[in-house]
């Protein structure tokens, strides 16, 4: 069951953005499966992906397309990743483009495929194809919360924010939506994320503000440590509501408004994670920079002996010590860290604080939101990486998985 | 229920190498929790320490007396691991190599202490104090499997083995013992091991020889990526048989067998893996280097997916994929990445393999005992890292455990 997550029951239109969805039969029955977005004639896209080696062929193809200018047409399906699936796979990846492109009449590089389901089975081209000439006959724009059901595969829950934000050069909105509920399955992979907005915006830009809002959200969280072939978070500016991102101050407004739906979206991911039943931040400070920060936040939030504790509510510290003393900290001095939990002072000077009783560590660590906050007392610089516990029901979904 | 996995019924004695174990009550009742080990007046003592930062008491003061000289006795218990103790911590230790020092007429410094147990809770000095005397006048040689359970803390099988070697120098014999069923428990803390030999052998030697074996054993298993505060490997060469370690031939005769030892105790451990089901070999050959071979092992071996698959016996090959492709190796060609299990092709040049089929992936996954094979075809390096699959019970042991 997710922790405190519910799905919106309305999501804002975005001027210049239709979405359409329907069931093309890719792999469920009975379901929408596939979702075709137009960003629009003027959009700027701007987009990131997986860093896994093993990428799968959407992204391949998608990055192509990217490179090559001018894309306009998102084209998106559940229940087949396209990955591990070869030069055969590639090919098929580019035929829906192209079908897409003849449909919509536009050229084939203005089409980026996005694809998350199982790995290794071909994709299933000619549902696809088939398909096509009806959702491009019923783009729409207000269709965000039926396209955020179409891309979910093991999501528990629907995903999806938004924002408005008044800036001075006028009032612009921005609506995501997300699936992915592990950080991932390769299996029915994947995280990802669309994110649209009326404003006008240099693509460039836009791609360096998607940047750090990614980094601080979609790269910050993690349920389990794997990453997936099929990962993408995208975002497109249709331009249509004329407010273009000039000022330094417009262009602060816009990049916090952007963060922080970023962060509402990876969120969402985290408290949907496998079997998750509590929420954590790995809150680090007092670091000299945040590289050794994120060292130390993602050795805490990705320890199997942390997690557990967690899932168990015990207030086990011990185990987020021993985490922090491995991360490989260059001359960390264990006798000034400190932890505390939920305001809790847990681990003062590098013991259990004085103060510390395991009854209050106890009704800290019964809570379904937790933030760790460690202190390294060695620096200024700090980072944040969202997790949840590990569970047996994380177990029983990643064993049971494909049967 | 460990993978296949035995306890001795009997252990040789080495020649010069004395034990005796007792119930000091320090956690436990109606079972031995302290052992003593006298190596003999002229032992060249070798140890490998826990990389943690946040290493235990026992572990700084066993460094200190190990770099003051003249090593010869070690203080080992159960039950208390004598971390996140602090300054009281230290000093506890030092009184409890005191108390043996007196009792055995030697400086405190002759005596190295190890503990494993519970984190954070005050050592039982005067339960070690009041225990030695009787320790001291039990001491003798035929007492390693006593020595083997009373070090034992969670471990479902007492773990220890054996070499006879013939060198041209003349025949000794090494016998060992450890303990651990998790890569590692910082409540219940830790992997000890402790290796005897009559061999005479120059401390230097055998530190080296130790660093070797111990880098292809303990250091190469994982059960669930943690280190624990306490984990030690101490070898200890009494010189009693007369058989001096000088030419090359016996030098390497002494080391295959300690290295051959080291790994069947190292092995002994993760069959004995917390909820483990299945013994696994991640065997990663055709890398540049040995250390991009040992990411990618460490990758494959810690990623819960895989692990959970291997739980299942689902030949889940996409999420070895993953795995490797997530593993930061630079430039890495997924066209010619192969994988085998159990001698079953499953992807070659980076895909599915032609032959393969479910059903001969799911007869190689559901063996007990499981070698991945990675070629990353790129070189000549290799590395081998041994784990265990990841099971509810995993869950279970590790969120019930304080309860």
């Amino acid at each position: 069951m997710a922790v405190a997550l519910l799905a919106p029951t309305w999501l804002p239109s975005v001027p210049g953005i239709r979405l359409a969805t329907c069931a093309a039969g890719i792999r469920y029955r009975d379901r929408d499966d596939l979702l075709l977005i137009d960003a629009g004639p003027e959009a700027a896209i701007a987009a990131l992906f997986t860093a896994n080696a093993f990428c799968a062929a959407p992204v391949r193809v998608a990055r192509e397309h990217l490179a090559a200018g001018a894309p306009r047409w998102l084209l998106i399906n559940a229940g087949n990743a396209n990955a591990g699936t070869g030069q055969a796979g590639v090919a098929a990846a580019r035929a829906t483009c192209a079908a897409a492109g003849e449909v919509c009449a536009a050229p084939a590089h203005a089409v980026l495929p996005f694809s998350t389901g199982v790995i290794g089975e071909p994709l299933a081209v000619d549902c696809i194809e088939q398909a096509l000439p009806g959702l491009c006959a019923g783009l729409r724009d207000d269709a965000w919360l039926a396209a955020a059901r179409a891309i979910m595969t093991t999501d528990t829950v629907l995903k999806g924010a938004a924002r408005t934000v008044r800036l001075a050069a006028g009032t612009i909105t921005l609506t995501g939506i997300a699936k992915g509920s592990g950080m991932i399955h390769p299996d029915m992979a994947t995280m990802l994320a669309f994110i649209g907005t009326d404003a006008r915006i240099d693509a460039a830009l836009l791609q360096e503000l998607l940047g750090h809002a990614g980094d601080r959200s979609f790269n910050a969280i993690t349920v389990d440590g794997d990453t997936s072939t099929n990962d993408a978070l995208v975002c497109m500016a249709s331009g249509a509501s004329g407010v273009e991102i000039k000022t330094a101050a417009d262009r602060d407004g816009f990049a916090a408004a952007l963060d922080s739906l970023c962060l509402e979206l990876a969120e969402a991911i985290v408290r949907d994670g496998e079997g998750a039943t509590k929420f954590v931040r790995v809150i680090v400070g007092g670091a000299r920079d945040r590289g050794e920060a994120r060292r130390v936040a993602e050795t805490v939030a990705l320890s199997p002996l942390v997690k557990t504790a967690l899932f168990a509510s015990d207030p086990n510290w011990g185990r987020i010590l021993a985490a922090i003393g491995r991360a490989g900290i260059e001359a960390l001095e264990i006798e000034r860290v400190g932890v505390t939990v939920n305001g809790v002072e847990i681990v003062s000077a590098g013991g259990r604080a004085p103060n510390y009783t395991e009854a209050s560590g106890q009704k800290a660590f019964a809570e379904a939101e937790l933030d760790i906050v460690i202190d390294l007392a060695r620096g200024a610089a700090g980072y944040t990486k969202y997790t949840c516990d590990f569970s047996y029901d994380y177990v029983r979904i990643n064993a049971d998985y494909r049967s």
